[in-house]
């Protein structure tokens, strides 16, 4: 087990030198990550951009990887800089997944719940077997790296989950309508759950492929891991609510009891899914999503400014750490690049105006290492390394042009997208009156997916609300809504 | 190194079966630290004085670890919750000590400082020696475990270790004066550093014992490792201090990014003295100390209160799961019990009034066990684990009667404490013609010491304060503590 390094240290051995070199990449690591934040804080405010937050921590751990390979120290540097699949699904996934489904607007969620849910089911499994399908055929046409075709459509599935993050805060930055700006957060949040489900399914079918191979238990299969572990999140969601809702917590001026067991929450969700054997990652997400909806209004004012910032903060580390992983990994790797190469320019301009991809495909390809043979694994992660920085560097920085072109760019108010949610108040119903003059075409286009949630809403405004919380269905909405937007640019 | 298991996943194995025992592991872990709190929170909340917190996770971890044993499932429930040192020395304790140094008020902190200073270095000095002393000849006695003599010491060294956090928290609960509260949380404070770096001389006079013998090498090595510790740790803080100042984040609405740079700083001078081969810990203690002093004005006015929040929660997290690992370790250790008993009543009497010993004198036996051979280590790791329980709950339990006793208690109101902090305004000065009337033997006898640290105290106000801080010395003095006297009971 030499692979769980974040410090390689072996106390065994000689424990102070070890413990001393591992410090010094900690100490690296530190100094990359604040070097992250502060190119990213330059950037920003020079509007540029061009570059966003991302590449940004990809250049300084490219630069970093760079260097280090040019001076003849790689050996030492690649050992201290070497975190791998259990840190990073401990410590760092798990953060990351529960803010996307905790700074989920829950209204515009909800109302645009059917686009939402359409989009990510029937768009990632498309693009899964798309992608898979194409490989495939690469593969077979020699034009690429060779794989069993189980093996594409795992490689399908892991490429298709989208990064929102870069994309959001683009988004954010420029002031989009509301309704598109949940749409494309909401549709990337599950795709991910969707992405990793699949994924696992194909995992499965991989390893057994003698027996189950009919289509039937694939379905089966997936439902199970989707649906088991989306109930598992949300039950631990629920749960928490009911617990914030009746302990009385928040007039005892006890805030840190209640900030560390609201925090301890979501953990809670994703290794109790992973015990029972499904995706943490799915159940984390839903967590997030039924915390912010539910337990999150239970809590007192204080606790809630706080928790908001601490997720934001705890995923904000966690997710330069992993860019700058990734470049610096990028940067190293030269030894897997050839295999790169065979991947056909045609490929790359299929997956060039699909989105970003981030984190989670990371997370995925890192796992295939480990799950496919022969190098199948490796050839998939330096391919998805390689895919995430291109798409991030160059996907990322065109996204403020390619929104401006579709004219779904608010009216160059910087604030327009917190100022939407103030004066929309009645925006979750679904008819469109008080719409602005941008973005129109989008929004016909959503109108059609709103019947079929209004059910859901209601359910949720008559029923989860009141149950769940301490506050009605109804009173509370332009409170909670103020709320959200004065967070939304915090 | 099969030793760094939070998750004892071995990825090349069977990934989905290990990672799921590991799940099931972490999720019993979270269980016991949600329990840990609701128990501490019903038990603070019936003022049940004689169970203090850290006693509630003590006995949580025996009670599970009991259970495991009785059950036959001993081996895989080892195996689930089994973290090791890196683990601790990387996420644990590092939370802890900051939060040691942070939570420090600085006021009374520096006009008691050549008392604390007195206290924490002469008293540990002797009694680690006296200790090593007597467990020495204990063994030469045959009463006991025989040691070698460097050995004893660092067993002395390691054991006057106190942990604040218990009788501090009763301190604050029960209101004692302000000057006192100072004295006695400063010096265990500045005696967990002592501790560390007395053990850490010892170790090294142990692994070359032929060679640097003389006593001069000893003290030279001390303070190498003190003084150095303590520079590099007073220059972060510094260095992050005139940052905030001239970075202006706390005028732009950049909390998010204030923040995530204020919590890498602490890691990172825990990391550099880790790299230089010096004392993280100590390091990391005076980075607490000096951000909060000076630092810590520099932030915009919520991320103030949002950081006293974070490292509050994240290091209540650290220490419940240090102390409910505690628990568990003791009732799953049978093999080592015997060595333990064996240590002498009398010993034991004599560590009866001298504190509470914590996560530092833990962390250190869990060193030891790897630093000293044939089971000597071990040994001495089960007998710190067993005084640490034993002063924990017996000594925890009764702090208040012993404080009511010597009659530091304040006028039986709660929170005289904090409105002792908004009436004393005055109270850095050396004289005491406002102090109240309980605790006045307590406070002539701290007297004499004001004079010597006079001086420093003119040299904070006029240089120190208006360079790193925002702030005049003079000006904010009642402002800040305000503030502080409200954060304190938060």
């Amino acid at each position: 087990m030499e692979e769980l390094q974040i410090s390689p240290a072996d106390p065994r051995g000689s424990p102070g030198k070890e413990q001393q070199a591992a410090g010094v990449g900690i100490l690296l690591q530190i100094m990359m990550l604040v070097l992250s934040f502060v190119l990213g804080h330059v950037l920003r405010r020079h509007r540029f951009n061009y570059l966003p937050e991302a590449s940004a921590s990809l250049l300084i751990g490219l630069i970093v990887g760079g260097l280090a390979n040019i001076s003849n120290t790689e050996t030492s540097i690649r050992a201290w800089f070497n975190f791998h699949e259990e840190f990073f699904f401990l410590f760092l996934l798990p953060p990351i997944i529960f803010q996307s489904g905790f700074s989920l607007q829950p209204k515009p969620f909800f109302s645009n719940f059917g686009a939402i849910i359409t989009f990510a089911i029937l768009g990632t499994l498309i693009a899964s077997i798309v992608t898979g399908i194409l490989v495939y055929l690469g593969g077979a046409m020699y034009l690429m790296y060779k794989l069993p075709f189980v093996e594409c459509l795992m490689f399908g599935a892991l490429i298709s989950a989208t990064d929102p993050v870069t994309v959001l805060s683009i988004f954010q930055e420029l002031g989009t309508d509301v309704n598109l700006y949940a749409l494309v957060f909401g549709e990337s949040v599950l795709n991910d759950a969707m992405a990793i489900s699949l994924y696992r399914t194909m995992s499965l079918v991989r390893s057994n492929t003698d027996s189950g191979q009919n289509f039937f238990m694939i379905i089966v299969r997936f439902l199970e891991t989707f649906v088991g572990s989306m109930s598992a999140g949300v039950g631990v969601g629920f749960t928490s609510a009911l617990l914030f809702k009746y302990a009385g917590l928040d007039i005892d001026n006890l805030q840190n009891l209640e900030c560390c067991l609201f925090v301890l929450f979501p953990y809670f969700s994703y290794m109790l899914a992973e015990g029972l054997g499904l995706s943490g990652i799915v159940s984390i997400l839903f967590t997030g999503i039924v915390m912010k909806h539910y337990s999150y209004s239970n809590l007192s004012d204080n606790s809630q400014k706080f928790v908001s910032a601490f997720f934001h903060l705890i995923s904000s580390l966690a997710e330069t750490f992993v860019f700058i992983y990734m470049g610096f990994d990028i940067a190293m790797e030269q030894h897997s690049w050839p295999a790169h190469r065979q991947i056909p320019p045609k490929h790359q301009k299929a997956l060039w105006y699909s989105g970003l991809r981030g984190a989670m495909a990371f997370a995925l390809a890192l796992q295939s290492v480990h799950d496919l043979p022969e190098g199948h694994g490796q050839t998939i992660f330096t391919a998805t390394t390689a895919i995430v920085v291109l798409t991030v560097l160059l996907i990322g920085g065109s996204t403020g042009t390619m929104l401006e072109a579709l004219q779904v760019v608010g009216d160059g108010r910087d604030d327009s997208l917190s100022e939407g949610f103030e004066e929309n108040n009645g925006y979750v119903a679904p008819s469109y009156e008080e719409s602005s003059s941008s973005g129109n075409r989008f929004k016909m286009k959503l109108k059609e997916f709103h019947k079929s949630t209004t059910s859901f809403t209601a359910l949720d405004r008559n029923y989860l609300t009141p149950f769940f919380t301490t506050q009605s269905g109804e009173d509370d909405e332009h409170d909670e809504l103020f709320h959200d937007s004065r967070r939304g640019n915090f």
